[in-house]
């Protein structure tokens, strides 16, 4: 029996479970054992947007999807109805899963799923999902630490410029830095960066929906990766230092001869194959 | 036809490939589907000491394995060695795991191996894992980012207190800090901080054998935190910073619920429908 399973039949009032699993950055054979798992035992999916939709295809007969995803021209759930609704279907008895981009604890707002399902005591876990602060930089040839060159790498967001509780000027100094979703600001963040001292020529790439078939990758300085990346579509991950030039020899990654994961981040669940909710 | 098994068969002069393949933190379920498969598929593995060995177990039949980890009292491969082993197994046309504990990108030295099997012109590939340095706050309950606490984290490890290049004072302001192996050396770590400004009183946390049913974790403040772990055995993830706090609530991990973890060999990862690689 497992721990779960163990954990439905003894707790009481709250019959139900849910996992918070991370899907990974995009290759839908990246998310782990244990997520894949999950999602073939789920009664309930609640996913993002961007997650790798073939994934989707791995549920149970009758396990039903629910896309809680904002989409262009869509109002999304907020997160207080997500919160809800995971607490309502474990209230049902259901096995949830709550799958997300990345890792549900990186910029994932998994925490404050967490925090709310632990207040209404329904019994959670956490299913790590390979982040794309590292697996981003790693399919474009990129190593986030290397011995020779940093020893520390900070991952943030592009958000977080308007917060006056990040330290820029800290980040600009731990050695390598990758920003989630900094596509949108890209200019305003090396602005940012240059004027707290980090030399304009240090090394930067955007990489462009990591992991797929889609994958692009710009490379430039801190100065001119504005340019560079003018033309790539979101999701993107910024990566920011020395590193960076290993790109030029390490870049491994073919997208084109990886046919399998080019639905990631551009395909609507609904159609695909056997997906009907 | 996978890429690999196209690579190999156009590749003129280096029929082999390398597989870095990141082994996750402990759990060997929280290995990716892509991880266990190329294990499976692997003429050899070579592997560290710190991975979870019962994926040792999904190697085929006549599949070697070389263990070049340093255990204590006994001579490990040095890197020069694992570099040119790689190299020379893969000229022989093997199929060669390079397997490593957490991400080969996250102070794993993947990004030396990968530059020699450049250089030598050796076909080789990334498969991120799973960080510790993010699954071991999580299976403690701790998010290394919440957006009521900080948008941004930083990584580095305990070696880095003596390299002059790691500066200690930005790592102090980031937001979450993540230390790997750095419990040898924590008195000097809290120090240190504290010294350049972090308030002693900062929550923190060592979490050991992260990720198995030996988990410990010690939880304190800055100050304090050397005295609460040092029971603990290594390895040890140290992470400080305010969201350490929620594993107060959040500490949703069992060990004693977790009889090796379930498994790895109980899913098949050749059914994700369509997966090309």
């Amino acid at each position: 029996m497992s721990p779960r399973t163990q954990r439905r039949l003894t707790s009481q009032g709250s019959p139900g479970f849910v996992s918070l699993v991370g899907s990974g950055p995009g290759d839908p054979d990246l998310i782990t054992l244990k997520g894949v798992r999950r999602l073939r035992e789920a009664d309930l999916i609640v996913h993002d947007r961007l997650i790798p939709h073939r994934l989707l295809a791995e549920r149970r007969i009758g396990a039903r999807l629910i896309d809680v995803g904002k989409a262009p021209g869509r109002h999304g759930f907020s997160q207080t109805q997500i919160n809800a609704l995971l607490v309502a279907q474990a209230r049902r008895g259901l096995q949830v899963v709550r799958l997300k981009g990345g890792d549900p604890f990186v910029f994932g707002r998994g925490g404050e799923e967490a925090e709310v399902l632990d207040a209404e005591g329904i019994p959670f876990e956490i299913v790590p999902g390979i982040s794309s602060s590292i697996a981003a930089p790693a399919y474009a040839g990129i190593p986030v630490t290397h011995r020779a060159q940093t020893g520390a790498f900070a991952v943030v967001t592009g958000h977080d410029l308007d917060s006056p509780d990040t330290d820029w000027g800290a980040l600009s100094r731990v050695g390598t830095l990758v920003v989630l979703m900094g596509l949108g600001r890209l200019g305003a963040l090396s602005r940012r960066l240059i004027g707290h001292g980090l030399q304009a020529e240090t090394p930067a790439a955007v990489i462009s929906r990591a992991c797929t078939a889609g994958q692009r990758v710009a490379r430039s300085t801190l100065r001119g990766i504005e340019q560079a990346a003018q033309d790539l579509p979101t999701p993107a991950t910024v990566v920011i230092g020395r590193t960076v030039d290993y790109a030029e020899r390490l870049d491994w990654f073919r997208p084109e001869e990886t046919p399998g994961a080019e639905l990631a981040a551009t395909v609507n669940p609904g159609t695909i194959a056997g997906a009907a909710s």
